[in-house]
């Protein structure tokens, strides 16, 4: 460099050449990409030096207000669609007949009580009375038993329990196990559409972009069987004002579950998981390679 | 959305679209071109969720180890020459004739100690004497004189006063202003080649890629005056090992400087500072924005 001008359109081969010795060739192919966008991007806008120093300021802003409750850069991932973009990748790859993916989320939280089949996880919260059923099932239409899911959702306040201190540790969580025929059902409250956390950097940045925090009315998911690749998901409930807009792009019609009355009053929701054989997508990604 | 399948090509155009109502024009602008290099990166190098999870840990674990004293967001932009670039672009609007611009890097700190010309900024640390002099100039050539040097450095030993428990409070820091004839000097210890902090996330970064972490020998300045550019660089000594392979991609062939043995044994440094006017640059700003 020191015989040698950097202009701003060599720096990026400047750059790209010191990746050159990685002894990691994912992690040179990942980041020689990742140099040559960013650099573009910044061409392209032609970012001024202000504007840098206030890209530094929301990434340490970001960084300072992420704990173990709260994760800001998910939630920028989210609310950038990179998060989907991500999920749809993935589950491009699981195959078509699978039930779609949907975020995981900055609130998944492991070790969620195990419950019986049928069990209500709400604890008692106040909300309308919901009953959650359906099966677990492979692509080619058999039952899949003891397949295990873990549920989790926010209280009809439009707070999860990690945000809440009205509600007790692991409030409206659960794991269960689908039973020989492949069925599984638990009681809970129904859910309803809330902001993401809009009081940090992400927030001021939707703001700044006249863009409103809701995510739709939804139930997390991630549910997994041996032999299996594990689904991430969520069913987001019909009519909800937020289905087509969702802050963080994760609700798919596909995945959009109908409210229905049942004669006691009390609500149900009725959703078929599906998954894909993992050693098939493992082959895909094997071929992907190799093609690449 | 409920209405329509997202795959991995379409969300991106779904993400822009939700950009279409931003107040900010400039922040849309920089936004959409941003959200379309992110996706178009993550296409490319087919990120995986694993990989993804990954990245977030990374930019969390970089936020943590961020405060007042380090600054890990600046040193992954000075690493992935994201900063050399801003800086290029910066000095192109500034005009060719004036000197470049180099790293602000994550060690500048306002309010240094007010000195007189010839001052010695060395505070009694330990290392070879050096003088560095020269004069603040116009791209015309005339002298400017009351500039303002702001002026810092690492010890020999290679750390910086707030690294460091040896020196005392802004050691080997200070803002000087140059004479009638525009010149300058001071005295202050010869500065090494040093690693950037090599212990957090970038650090990981760095060894992944077989990347060393050092930055070759140099003093920084900021230089103002009225009527002015602001200048941001730094000069690199001659020799030095690293001068080609500089980790942040801040030197710059027109900043390498020859240290000069005085008959005293003591050395010294010649160079000087050439400013654009602000009027100018200021100028050239606006036609280029009329242009794109």
């Amino acid at each position: 460099m020191a015989g040698q001008k950097l202009t701003d359109q060599s720096i990026t081969a400047a750059v790209l050449e010191r990746l050159a010795d990685s002894p990691n060739p994912r992690l040179k192919q990942v980041m020689e990409s990742l140099v040559s966008h960013l650099h573009q991007f910044a061409r392209d806008v032609h970012l001024t030096t202000e504007e840098w120093s206030l890209a530094i300021d929301f990434l340490t802003a970001a960084g300072h207000i992420t704990d173990d409750k709260r994760q800001e850069f998910i939630l920028l991932s989210d609310t950038l669609g990179l998060s989907a973009l991500v999920d749809l990748m993935e589950h491009r790859d699981a195959g078509a007949r699978a039930t779609e993916s949907s975020l995981l989320g900055p609130f998944y939280r492991l070790s969620a009580p195990e419950v019986q089949l049928g069990a209500d996880i709400s604890n008692g919260t106040p909300g309308e009375p919901l009953e959650v059923r359906g099966a677990v099932r492979s692509a080619e239409g058999g039952a899949i038993c003891d397949a295990l899911l873990d549920v989790w959702q926010a209280a009809p306040n439009g707070l999860y329990d990690v945000q809440d201190k009205s509600q007790s540790g692991m409030n409206l969580r659960a794991r269960l196990r689908s039973d020989a025929r492949g069925h599984f059902a638990f009681r809970t409250v129904k859910p309803a559409s809330y902001p993401v956390p809009d009081d940090g950097p992400v927030g001021k940045m939707l703001r700044g972009l006249g863009r409103h925090p809701f995510r739709p009315a939804h139930i997390h998911f991630i549910v997994s069987a041996p032999g299996f690749h594990i689904l991430t998901t969520a069913l987001y409930i019909n009519g909800d004002r937020y289905l087509e807009t969702d802050a963080v792009f994760g609700s798919r019609p596909s995945l959009v579950v109908d409210c229905r009355r049942e004669s006691n009053g009390a609500q149900s929701i009725d959703f078929d998981f599906v998954l894909a054989r993992a050693t098939r997508r493992a082959l895909r990604i094997r071929t992907q390679s190799a093609d690449g």
